[in-house]
C-alpha cells in the first residue's frame, strides 16, 4: 500500500467510524419527552455538533486487533466520546476557557445556558459509566468492571480533571517542558490512552499487547497535543471552527511557546514515528493505527 | 426499647457512621502534592465541611441487614457521599442556585473559585465510580458492576441530574403535586434509593428484600424532601447553616407551597409510617432504619 493509498483508506475508515459512532450515539442517547427533555437536547446538541470521533476510532481499531465484535467496541467508543464531549462542555464554560464557538457552532452554554451546560456535562460523564456497565453486552463482568475502573482513573483528579486544573492554574506561569508534558499527559493523554487500551481490555489482550497500546497512545497523545498547539499558533480560526491563538492571548505556555515552531514540529514528527514503532508486534491489522499517528501531525483542524 | 432510647441509639449510630465515613473519606481521598493539589484540597473541603452523612448511614445500615462487612459497605457509602457532595457543589454554582453558604461555611466556588468548583464536582463524581469498581474489595465483579450501573442510573439524566434540570426549569412555574413528586423522586429520591439498595446488592439480597428496601427508600426520600421544604418555610437560617426561605423567594413550587404547612406535615408523617411498614419483613436489625424514618421528619436542620 502506498502512502497516499494508506491515507485514503484511513480517511475512509475514519468516515466509517464517524457514521457508526453517530448511529450508536443516537441509539444510546435518544430524545426524551417530559420536562427533562431540554437536558437531553443539550447533550445531543453537544455530541452531534461535529468532532473527528478520534477517540472512538482508536477504540474500534484497537478492538479490531483482537477480533472484538463491533457492537461491544461501539458501546465503549460511545462511552469515551461522552467523556470527551463532557470535558469540552465544561472547559468551554465562562469560568473556564470562556469559549463561544466549538466546531463552528455556539458552545452549549451559548446555545442553551450555563446551568444546562454544567448539567449536560455531568449527565454525559454519568452516561459513560452507565454504558460501560450496561447489561446488554456479552463481555463478562470482570472485563466491564476493568473498563469502568480504567475510565474513572483516566478521567478523574489524577487524570483529565487533574490536567485541566493544572492548565487553569498555569495561566501566566512559565512552565518548563517537563511540566507541560505532564500537564498534557493528564489533560488529554490519559483519555487517549484509555481509548487505545479499551479495545485490548475487551479483547483479553496479553499484558505485552496492552503495554504496546499504552506506549503507542502515550506518544500519539503528545504528538496530537503538539499538533494542536501548532494549529493554535499558526491556525486559521475558520478552518478550526474555534478561536485561534487563544493560548498566546491567555498567556498559556504551550509546546510551541517553549520549543518554538520548528522544534515543536520536529518533536511531533519524532513522537509520531515512535508511536508507530510501538505497534511493531502487531501485523497489518494495525495499519490504520499507524496511519492515525501520521494523521495527527498532518491534520489542518 | 422505648422511643427515646431508640432515638438515642439512633443518634449514637449516626455519630458512629459519621466518624467511620470521615475516616474512610480521608483514606480514599488523600491530600495530593503537586500542581493539582488545589483540586484535592477543594474536594476535601467540600466533603469535610459538615453534613449529616445520611446516605452513608443508609448504606451501612442496609448492608448490616445482610451481614456485609463494614469495609465493603464503607467503600460504597463513601462513593454515594461523593456523588451527593458533587451535586451540592454544582447546585450551589452562581449559574444554578447561587448559594454562598453550605453548612455555615462558604460554598466551594466562594472559598476557591467557580472553575475549581466545577472541576471538584466532576472529580468527585468520577471518584465515586473509581471507588465502586476498586480492585481491593472482596465482592465479585458482578456485584460491583451492578452497583456501578445502579449508581449511574440514579445519578444521570434520568435520575438526579434530570431532577435538577426540571427543578431549574420550574422557577416561576406552577407545578401540581404529581409533577413535584416526580421532580423530587428524581432529584433526591433516586440517590437515596440507591443508598438503601446498595447494602442489599452487596449482601446478595433476595428480590423481595431489595424491593422492600426500594419501597422504604422511596417513601423515606419523599418524607425527607417534604421535611426539607417545611424547614425552608419555617426554618432558622442559623440552625440550617444555609439561607432559609430561598424556595419562596425563587418562586419555586414546593410541597409546602402546594399543600400548605399542615397538610405537608401530615403527608410527611404518613410517608414516614409507610416507610417503616415496608421494613416489616426484616427483624430488629432494621430498627435503626425504622428510627431513620422518624428522624427525617423530626430533624431541625
Amino acid at each position: 500500500m502506498t502512502r497516499s493509498d494508506a491515507a485514503q483508506s484511513f480517511e475512509e475508515a475514519m468516515a466509517e467510524v464517524v457514521a457508526k459512532v453517530e448511529e450508536a450515539i443516537d441509539r444510546f442517547l435518544p430524545r426524551t419527552d417530559g420536562p427533562e427533555g431540554q437536558l437531553f437536547e443539550a447533550m445531543r446538541y453537544a455530541v452531534f455538533s461535529g468532532g473527528k470521533r478520534f477517540r472512538p476510532f482508536l477504540v474500534c481499531e484497537s478492538a479490531r486487533l483482537f477480533g472484538v465484535g463491533s457492537q461491544s467496541a461501539l458501546r465503549a467508543a460511545v462511552a469515551i466520546e461522552c467523556v470527551h464531549i463532557y470535558s469540552l462542555i465544561h472547559d468551554d464554560l465562562p469560568c473556564m476557557d470562556d469559549d463561544d464557538l466549538r466546531h463552528g457552532q455556539p458552545t452549549v452554554h451559548r446555545k442553551f445556558d450555563e446551568a444546562t451546560a454544567v448539567l449536560a456535562g455531568d449527565a454525559l460523564l454519568t452516561l459513560a459509566f452507565e454504558l460501560l456497565s450496561g447489561v446488554d453486552t456479552h463481555e463478562d463482568a470482570r472485563v466491564r468492571l476493568d473498563l469502568v475502573r480504567r475510565l474513572a482513573e483516566a478521567a478523574g483528579g489524577h487524570g483529565m480533571v487533574g490536567g485541566q486544573t493544572i492548565d487553569l492554574a498555569s495561566e501566566g506561569v512559565t512552565l518548563d517542558i517537563g511540566s507541560i508534558t505532564r500537564l498534557q499527559r493528564l489533560k488529554t493523554g490519559a483519555l487517549i490512552a484509555f481509548a487505545c487500551e479499551a479495545g485490548g481490555v475487551l479483547g483479553h489482550a496479553s499484558p505485552e499487547a496492552l503495554h504496546a497500546l499504552h506506549a503507542y497512545a502515550h506518544d500519539l497523545g503528545l504528538a496530537y497535543q503538539i499538533a494542536d498547539d501548532l494549529l493554535d499558533a499558526e491556525g486559521d480560526a475558520e478552518l478550526m471552527g474555534k478561536a485561534a491563538r487563544k493560548d498566546a492571548e491567555a498567556g498559556k505556555a504551550t509546546f510551541v511557546s517553549i520549543l518554538g515552531l520548528d522544534r515543536a514540529r520536529d518533536q511531533a514528527r519524532l513522537l509520531s514515528d515512535q508511536a508507530i514503532q510501538h505497534l511493531d508486534l502487531f501485523d497489518e491489522k494495525a495499519d490504520l493505527l499507524r496511519e492515525a499517528a501520521r494523521f495527527v501531525i498532518n491534520r489542518r483542524n
